[in-house]
């Protein structure tokens, strides 16, 4: 489900560091150079081609990078060359700052769009990095009922089987249903089920609400005038259940309209194209009627487009 | 600081291996062999006996001493055995379903007598044995004061760096009276303050409260009817900063008065004779003017003593 694309065979490590260093030499910098190495890379690949780059030209790649590219194409080549748990300490450090609505859309990103051995790997890369805990971050500059959410959600470990408890579907669901129906949204009690218990389980809870009490439990949490909170429920709910519906409507928001949300275009493209870009695009045609390549290059141009489009597995043309 | 105490040179594992499986041969059981064994083997060495016991003999060596072992001495046999993440993650499971003040102490010690990454270990081997995560569990079993308390306790990844923040320490401080100048001492910044930041931050931020306020926090702490959950921040506050205190409490209230908490003595001997033991017992001395093995040997008898007395390094004599 992933939009990566890497060449077979793959180019020797120290070709690619040496066209990196070549596209970086001289008068301006050979960005098409950059994208056709590093947006062709997985995970392992590029952090091969970090610890290659500094052993043979004596620099950090990042900072190489850093020094070359700027705005939003130097963004999204940076944040796509840090490996995934890296980006997401970065982007969760940089967001928790903020504390608006869109920080704590990528703190639920990022506390539940991820497996549990990958957030736990996003908080040792907060440490190392910002000398501080990912939650000590998040309870310090959040307040009221967003930490009481999001402080459990960043600090949970979930069990990641495949098992369910029914009856615990059963029970939990009557829970969340009677909490909603008084609009305790914010009750102790549906933080509790949505910030710990594992995914399998959730879902089948969830589908039980759904078929006990009529609604999907989104549609439940969409009345109330509680809106920036209610609409952090209702992501974290999407994040759990359906990433790929949820990171749909983020670049929906985010190319619809006039201007665009840069930020959070890279932001998805980055983060999804080794995982699950491919049903992101999917959900996308379905909902926009529109492939998500033609509304990126409609709303985007040069390199960053160009970055774009190779990651989400097409030529800019 | 550790009184466990290592043979040079440490017996080949295959030897070990063969004395056990001698010792529970024929009728009755060598318990003298199996504590000269184990009980002077680390951590790294009881894992290598139970690898090597099982391919050698095709039986788990738990399950060999939980047929062959009973009472206080085969419980205190079996929780020394098991790696400490696993052991953790047993008490754990054991305290959460009790969900009485004894057991909010265990989770209390396992939560915050622990490094950061030991308390990591602890929810992967939970995962792995219960099928569950801790935190979803402590939060289902516990309700009010204790689980606000609680969950972020378990379910933290504290910087354990040594860097502290001066000026945090200062406002945290004075935030921490004013709340329980205030008696609100389920207050949300208290949480906070004492579960999110590092344990270096908290020692900064509570060695300014006694120089700003006059006293020790857990003297402020002291004086309020609300008693178990008071008795539980205490707790909390003892084991994140100085654990031999904490630990020659539980001790303490082991074996003085009538009877004897071998569950809390066995746990705490266990839990500590490969970490700080010596410094648990030199304040127990201090305190109470008699040697820890003294008041062992008058309350405990048989192998059990044996096994408590080789763990704190002394022989059974």
């Amino acid at each position: 489900m992933a939009t990566l694309t890497v060449p077979h065979p793959v180019p020797p490590v120290g070709d690619d560091c040496d066209n990196l260093h070549k596209a970086f030499q001289g008068w301006g910098t050979n960005e098409e150079a950059i994208i056709s190495i590093l947006a062709h890379r997985n995970t392992s690949q590029r952090n091969s081609i970090r610890q290659t780059y500094v052993e043979t030209y004596g620099e950090d790649l990042m900072k190489a990078l850093d020094s070359e590219l700027s705005s939003d194409f130097g963004r999204a080549v940076q944040l796509w060359t840090l490996h995934p748990a890296e980006r997401d300490a970065l982007l969760a450090y940089e967001a928790v700052r903020k504390n608006t609505a869109n920080g704590h859309y990528v703190l639920i990103e990022i506390a539940c769009a991820r497996s549990s051995h990958e957030l736990f790997q996003v908080r040792e890369n907060y440490h190392a990095r910002f000398h501080k805990s990912l939650e000590e971050d998040v309870a310090y500059h959040t307040a009221g009922d967003f930490r009481k959410l999001l402080v459990p959600l960043v600090s949970a470990y979930r069990y990641d089987g495949a098992e369910v408890n029914m009856t615990l579907a059963h029970s939990e669901a009557k829970i969340l249903h009677e909490k909603i129906s008084e609009k305790a949204y914010n009750h102790e009690e549906i933080i509790r089920i949505l910030t710990t218990r594992s995914k399998a389980q959730l879902n089948a809870t969830l589908t039980h609400y759904k078929n006990q009490f009529g609604n999907d439990i989104n549609k439940d949490l969409k009345t109330d005038p509680k809106e920036d909170y209610l609409a952090l429920l209702r992501s974290t709910i999407k994040c759990l259940t359906c990433p790929e519906k949820y990171f749909e409507k983020v670049v929906r928001f985010a190319t619809k309209g006039l201007g665009t949300d840069e930020e959070a275009l890279t932001r998805v493209i980055v983060s999804r194209a080794e995982v699950d870009m491919k049903r992101v695009m999917e959900e996308y045609y379905k909902r926009n009627s529109v492939p998500l390549e033609t509304d990126i290059k409609g709303d985007t141009s040069g390199d960053y487009k160009g970055m774009l489009l190779a990651l989400i597995g097409h030529h800019n043309a």
